[in-house]
């Protein structure tokens, strides 16, 4: 950590915030310029918080040099991650494609789904069973009774399954039933449901928040690693900015972005963010390109029906097209579909 | 709402849809222009999926005309609304000031805060005893320990609570306890806590998430009013942009947007959104002259110490000061302080 | 266009507003609602002001519907823009890579860049004489000076010159010695420029401002359009978003964006996007996959001594590399390089 | 600046990096932690770029301490800059007001509003007569004969002139006819035109760019006073953010932030960056509250008319009673407005 003094401080302010900084457990490096002291901190200075320091009248600017992640680190942990979820690999040499509805609307739907998409190559059948939603007056999910019939298509298919959680209430249903659990991106700090799902031994797939920094992500990884469970998965879903063309921004450079600084995996959901089913061909394309371990994406039998995000999701014919280019993509990039 | 489609669409697919837009209770108003046709949707259109329409590969656009939210609408409760707390009444006439620490941290802190922004005039006390922190090696506050410490400070000086909220597992302690129930940026859209505060009688205060439209900000309203608690107040704190020398970019703008869509009151915080004490005081001084029906500011005794958000907390004299200029806007714009 | 009027406004304005929009040579469909009267306005509306209608008290918001644009739009010129430079064709089939130094800096090194890009299979030349920099104190490049190098770099290699041009001063040189001229992003709204690089008869490749939409961006190209230059290429370069991580945050999605509107070339700069030389592989891999018809990529030979952006060039062994997968990716898109 | 090198990074490189550093002129403090070695660089880093250091592949980060600016920064400059324009102070404890419409569009119109703006206490009248738009099909002003109008205005009412230049071909007749010259959002990365502009005896206004941080804004005051011209007023007009309810979104911590680092006075324009009339008199007391030393507000006689920006003009009684409102909050500011 850095602290930038203005050097017109009076002499007996700096003495002051040193030996605060040092009863703190830290060392310091001086170095006086011409308008400004630099102080060097040396130690572990994850827990020193930043805002407390700065808000002493003389220090003009705090830098924290050190990364505030452990567990989540590449630093410390060189290698990629590399997992097993139900027999199937995760990250390494394995390009995984989750397909399925955004909802869960009836068996028949998730059925003929998952058959579909099994059939086309994806890994994994995801399902929105409790659904974040804008409005109160929008469809909700179907909650349970929809976990229930994820449950009969895994049985069906073999696929395991992926579905997001909202809240702690139902997390020992999710921890029974579901072979992912998903926080989806208006979860991602909320911090009490991310430290319960680092005490229980499922991988958690961790949306990208639609604010949240690169830094801010990886730490809510850290949330849940900090608890015990490493096997944790990221997933870019696109940020909010200003252009309105697309619903979100998906930030392909968070790709290598997260594996400079990280050791998990990083998947890609290109149907939530362009919020177009005409752009998912190709930002999947892109996003394996890129470096990501896997995919996300929507797919419906009959869109313009779906009780949500219909605009988003692929026809499974269009999905098969798609699933084939990304074989030969795959196959550049030395990885395994599936 | 109002739906665009190319004008050289094939006939039977522009029928097809005309029939699935009456199906769902429509009544459709035909445009038709050189380039494209456009439908308008008379009806209410609040349930409607504009993303399930737009999945329709000859739909350009879909427009949205009404708003999304009923009961926080102005359009159907032109009255400002206005309520009490325990007395003292929010919105209309009254210029509230909730001021107070940021985490509570022991009885002394949250004591001698309280009764030195009694004497300065606040309406009410702030502090926060469970804490959202990006990181999980940093303070995460006192839990139902602070709660307790809150209690002592209002027996000792008649001024109600108002806390933050994180999940729905402690509500019942807060219903017990705390006179207003915040609802952090980050769980702004944590909708099963907003289904749950909506069931209880206590006043809620909203705080706008980091990347919410005001749409949004006044949906999650809707969520807690459609349950039936009216007592909703909107807190602005700052939204994300791309400037990074203050903490978030405070958007006043949203005061007078805010109050042309909804009766709701709004608050705004400008602590949390510069991150910065120095500009505490000019950002609330601009609140208030923007509109806003109150403030909340941190107060530290000793912000250097402070175990969180230390940089953005006034030292009580200076609190005291903020006060004096505030009252003499207040007079300017008919408002009546605490 | 779609004007949304309050259904309580005065008889009386709602007929004022009706014949003011007869005035304009509108034809007007109405379609009254519970809450709204929706106007739908037939006719050529580019020309009319949005702003104008929207100041009127009764009106609620005004939507366009059709695009601002025309020359630049797919509606009328469905196929996709292919055009030729000096020989080598522009969209299509072609892949071109541009690349080269982010400044000229001496007749040594663009000569041994360009000789180098253009053995690993480069089609055209960048070099920056002219360089925007945010800084009075920067090194603002070598001007005119910088233009004989590159015409020097050109002779030897053969590769045609892709350079920045910041005003109209300098127009008869650029016409005279460049073989694209670039537009950049802090000129992309350089309208008096824009107009005159669109009565010259060069190709002109307009980079997206930090801040543009896609609508704006395509207006620019627009702007160069009317004047009766048709040889435009746009090139993504990043947007601003709150992410900090990277320099810009790179929208791919904007290629098949503008493909959907426009029928204009697009390319991509993974260099000044990310401002980070090992982002620059994964990146140009996935413009490539995403459907980019170009990139423009920076190459120095001692990126540490660079005068400019060292950190985002690539040394030419790793451009090379590059551009041995870029040509496998090329092949599955049925596209050619060079 | 600091220079933050991977403890891991083999010492002959570090050696190299260093050697580098010294023949640069820097003078070197090195802090060796555990993860991390931490140089600090004392010596004027103005000129050095960062990104050739942050090129270097065993460098993690480059922080810059010392502020880019040197004219424009406070530290050099401890009292805040005012000046004089045709007799009227800008600064200090002077509140100027610059309104008048966005388009000059005929002589009746300039004067009918410069006569109505000065009786409500306006101290300069505002006009364009060169107008940045959009779309090459949107009205683009009357140019020189525009700048004929508005002296025609200044003689008969006395107020100066602000008029915005998009171009230096046009700067002999702004410098010969306008009293403050304008430089649009668009243009404040014109670097051309900007030093142009420090050449010439004109006080200059800057308005700050959409995607502009406060450190780049500051960076274009700078470059026009590196030239000699020290008149330099910094003009807030919103930036782009996620929101769509506003135009853009008004940063009024800009300033207080620009003031902390600057001593360049900040004026604030509430019309454009709302977008809407409205928003016009909220924003504005904010602006004054918040320390702005001036507005630039649009006032026009027939906004329904307008040939631009209609829909954010406030009409001459509304512009008359925020000025009787401002004058309230400017005594307790204890500042005098005109």
């Amino acid at each position: 950590m850095i602290v930038v003094v203005r050097a017109d401080a009076p002499q007996s302010e700096v003495e002051k915030l040193k030996e605060n900084l040092i009863k703190r457990g830290m060392e310091i490096n001086f170095s006086k310029g011409v308008d400004h002291i630099v102080m060097g901190l040396i130690g572990d200075t994850r827990s020193v918080d930043l805002d407390s320091i700065a808000s002493n009248e003389i220090v003009e600017k705090v830098l924290r040099v050190q990364e505030p992640y452990k567990k989540a680190n590449r630093l410390f942990h060189p290698e990629d991650s590399v997992f097993e979820v139900d027999g199937r690999k995760i990250g390494g040499s394995a390009f995984s494609v989750i397909a399925g509805p955004c909802s869960v609307e009836s068996e028949e739907q998730v059925i003929s789904v998952a058959k579909s998409v099994k059939a086309s190559g994806a890994s994994f059948l995801r399902g929105g069973a409790f659904k974040p939603r804008t409005s109160p007056y929008s469809f909700q999910g179907m909650g349970l009774d929809g976990l229930e019939l994820l449950k009969l298509a895994r049985k069906e298919t073999g696929l395991p399954i992926v579905s997001e959680i909202m809240s702690t209430d139902v997390l020992d249903a999710f921890v029974e039933d579901v072979d992912i659990i998903q926080v989806g991106a208006r979860s991602m700090q909320n911090f009490v449901l991310l430290k319960e799902l680092g005490k229980c031994n499922k991988p958690v797939m961790i949306k990208r928040g639609l604010a949240a920094t690169i830094e801010e992500w990886i730490m809510s990884a850290e949330y849940v690693m900090k608890e015990g469970n490493d096997r944790v998965i990221l997933c870019e879903r696109g940020i909010r900015t200003f252009e309105t063309f697309t619903r979100n921004t998906l930030d392909l450079s968070a790709i290598p972005a997260v594996k400079k600084k990280s050791h998990l995996p990083v998947f890609v959901d290109p149907s939530h963010s362009t919020g177009m089913w005409w752009m998912v061909e190709p930002m999947a394309k892109a996003a394996l390109a890129a470096g990501a371990d896997g995919l996300m994406i929507e797919v419906h039998n009959s869109p313009e029906d779906a009780l949500c995000d219909g605009a988003q999701s692929l026809k499974p014919e269009k999905f098969d097209q798609l699933m084939k280019v990304l074989k030969k993509y795959a196959q550049i990039e030395g990885k395994v579909i599936g």
